[in-house]
């Protein structure tokens, strides 16, 4: 009997940011493949499973996109209940739909549990709203990590018109900044940098988009795990934080 | 002593999309304010709870955002836990930026607790992944409420450089379709409307940009149950559907 494969995202790194349908996955599975930057408090939900970790970082040998490929398509043959979990959204820059794709063209059934997205909830824990009335109606998500595609991109957006979110972009700020500000954006337009969201570790740089390519950050982060946000809503953050400290901490 | 408040992302409908500490919210409040489009079920997560609903319709009298902010703050300062769930992400298109600098003005503690939002979600659960290798890099989210918004919006995108995803835009999607096409985005682009996304009324439609606005669609989703998807990343939907349904159905 052929087995089933749940795509799931695990969201930004909370164990309780996963939803009740990721939790009821984990805790019914067999074999969990996962990325980098899952809280080991997740993996605990699912004590009948083997793991195996399929993540890939900058600098590091990283498992193919084929060999992940295999590993569910087998699993589930077997007969398995695989839990596929990915940062984040499994659809957001995360190969999910070759994943999806490969799946169905295997006859595997599957499913995608859709997951918190970083693009907008690591902006929203530093106080930042992607949207805010009078700032932007709206905002745009590209991907840092390679210039052939965020440049193209980024030079695809009118200046300011939306909110710009970049995920992968820590490595890459000092150019993403440039070629925005070639692009026409004002070196004085609100920035941030959101490291570690929804982690203790979590941290924020805020300045403009001029001061983005030569701030200082901890070294130490992985490139997945910053976030960058352009445009006047980073504005908002300020405006909260400038609030005393006591009334905006959780109790 | 003061109360707490938490904004709370419920995701797109399906109460299994809320996340775990969405629930443990819920579980401890006493005051829930709650949009449309939350499932009864998801309320049921709040056994000792008072619900009031303060959701904003077309053509219904809509509570004012002055009375939202009012009575979440006159219930913190009672010293009740207030849960402000909202549709989707808290800060996407929901004024949650707004209710939190309300919350902070007012010296309320508070928190924002993200969800899963329907402008990622909707189309991943009609099989479209809003980012995917060799087709889109990155992905725009416009509100389709209110044109005098939404043209300047839909204006600043080189047409086909990102996905673009459009929420609360059923009833605009003849006039966004125009702004498209005037702005240069070829009739061919594949498009779809998903409807009541990971509701059991979850239906999708798909055609192309020229086809958009004249589609028929059943009449009686609200407006907020729309999501809008252009871009060539609808393909993988259609490529997906080719499938053997057996193959692509949950377990």
């Amino acid at each position: 009997m052929t087995g089933f494969v749940s795509l799931v995202g695990a969201g930004p790194g909370d164990p309780e940011l996963l939803t009740l349908k990721a939790a009821d996955r984990l805790r019914r599975a067999d074999l969990v493949l996962h990325d980098a930057l899952v809280d080991p408090a997740a993996l605990e939900l699912a004590p009948q499973a083997r793991f195996f970790y399929v993540g890939k970082r900058a600098r590091r040998r990283s498992i193919s996109q084929h060999t992940i490929e295999r590993l569910m398509t087998r699993a589930a043959l077997r007969g398995e209940r695989v839990v596929r979990l990915k940062c984040g959204d499994p659809f957001v820059l995360g190969r999910g739909g070759e994943e999806a794709l490969a799946l169905a063209r295997a006859g595997i059934p599957y499913e995608v549990v859709p997951g918190v997205s970083s693009a907008v909830a690591a902006p929203a824990l530093a106080g930042i709203p992607v949207t805010h009335r009078g700032l932007a109606s709206g905002f745009a998500v590209v991907s840092g990590h390679a210039e052939e595609a965020f440049a193209p991109a980024l030079r695809s957006l009118s200046p300011g018109a939306l909110t710009l979110v970049v995920l992968m972009g820590l490595a890459t700020r000092a150019r993403i900044a440039q070629v925005l500000l070639d692009r026409g954006w004002p070196a004085s337009v609100p920035a941030a940098v959101v490291l570690e969201a929804s982690w203790p570790e979590q941290a924020s740089w805020t300045g403009t988009l001029g001061e983005l390519g030569g701030c200082t950050l901890p070294a130490e982060h992985p490139e997945a795990a910053g976030v960058l946000v352009i445009g006047e809503v980073v504005s908002v953050a300020e405006a909260l934080s400038a609030v005393p400290a006591a009334a905006v901490r959780a109790a």
